[in-house]
């Protein structure tokens, strides 16, 4: 198995894009024709997949959406997967699942989405510390994505409080402590920042050049692309969900889906000159 | 359906305890005999609260242990809310998720934990603000432990930093968050506050007399119930996990955790008396 770090880099410089395209299937989102199938959210995943694959960079199943419908909306998140995986193997998986616990549960976690599923990469809440995110390192090939400074308002309520020590926030101890992670598991661990923080993403990448950024945030939550990319370069994964998946809501939505990933690969061109 | 907060109190009045029995199905810890069953996680955990069940203030499952197996072991955490409610109504359920995400995925999960399982309260983890929170208490008479102290030494590197304004720390801010959060949803949101730091349980605890208090760590992870519950007052729910549903690895492990239920019982009665 491939390193996510190797892989992600290859494909984004393959498809000379960033995109990451965002899988939160909402069952009142999608078309009627789709939500009488069978299994539903992996049916409407699979016609967005098959029709974008070729121009994406990766893609991040978020399981909430999912996990929503209980053991039957996971044998979805699970269907998805191994046909991501046997399809589309070269396109490196994101699961967006934002787990954090004791060492000693962080390890189930762990074995099931690195044991059993086989992702390339997971997002992981660091609240708990550095701890609860190491057992998911010992798996060799995985990759974790911390969130550090969210996308939302509520980033502002513990995420961007200032530290005594070295006038700070808290949001730059959780990168400082990725950057010492990546010290033990060189390039295993990325951290996520929000394309509405502009400003803060350009001192962490002036800081942290060499670590992997997750960007979620721009199109249905206000960032700017242009700024976002000529800011964080190409150590990035750029995350779109709802303006991709859901441009459109009727039968052409797949295709609609593909045309709006054009559009937005062909505004970072100018990175990929 | 009773509130959770009047639900925990009136149990832990009439059972006289505030113990918490974690539920954490790890197969190769469970007898051979319950591994070859259909649902060995379930018909674990079933033993164990057929025995227990008179005795405890509430049971907590830890949903990784179940995820674990992914959907399959959903069901069996399924399972085990299903039979939970139906036999034993009167034990409040927290389910141990530690959920957290954007408000447009938080209400997901929000729809599956207290729209579909209709459980009691669930853990979050608040690193993502207090707008990830709200979805969740958009349900009535939903209750939320947010984490707050944890347990673990990881504990120290991001909770326990000092935040420059008012000299208080990350986790003082989370308290304090909580609080607020209080006003707008009068007793529905506690913390968790690992025993493990007594000396930071104390100051919460004076500074928060009516919050109620998630408390892990004693037994395996080394924090004392004395200090623990005198410290803390009624106002609290006590959990342990290990230290009673594997007090034996035999055929006998249900009855001995009962036995280590009603030990640890008796040493609350102090609070009782």
């Amino acid at each position: 198995m491939m390193k996510f770090y190797d892989k992600l880099h290859s494909r984004s410089n393959k498809v000379k894009s960033l995109l990451c395209v965002g899988l939160d299937p909402e069952i009142e989102k999608i078309p009627l024709v789709i939500q009488k199938e069978q299994n539903p959210l992996f049916e409407f995943c699979k016609h967005i997949v098959d029709a974008t694959h070729t121009d994406v960079a990766a893609y991040k199943p978020n399981i909430a959406f999912f996990e929503r419908y209980g053991s039957s909306g996971i044998k979805e998140f699970e269907l998805l997967l191994e046909y991501l995986k046997k399809n589309y193997p070269g396109v490196p998986i994101i699961a967006d699942v934002k787990r954090g616990d004791l060492a000693n549960t962080a390890k189930e976690y762990a074995k099931y989405y690195f044991g059993s599923l086989c992702v390339d990469s997971i997002t992981v809440s660091p609240y708990m510390g550095c701890d609860s995110l190491e057992p998911f390192l010992e798996y060799e090939n995985s990759f974790l994505f911390a969130l550090c400074l969210t996308s939302n308002k509520g980033a502002e309520d513990f995420q961007k409080l200032v530290v005594k020590e070295g006038n700070i926030r808290v949001y730059d101890e959780v990168a400082s402590a990725v950057y010492r992670l990546n010290k033990d598991y060189p390039d295993r661990v990325g951290i996520v920042v929000g394309a509405t923080y502009p400003g803060e993403l350009k001192l962490l990448r002036k800081k942290f050049p060499d670590m992997v950024f997750l960007i979620p945030g721009f199109g249905a939550q206000g960032g700017e692309l242009l700024d976002t990319i000529s800011i964080s370069g190409l150590n990035s994964v750029v995350n779109s969900s709802r303006s991709i998946i859901y441009h459109s809501n009727q039968d052409d939505f797949a295709e609609k889906a593909l045309q709006k990933v054009k559009e937005i690969n062909q505004e970072m061109q100018v990175l990929f000159r």
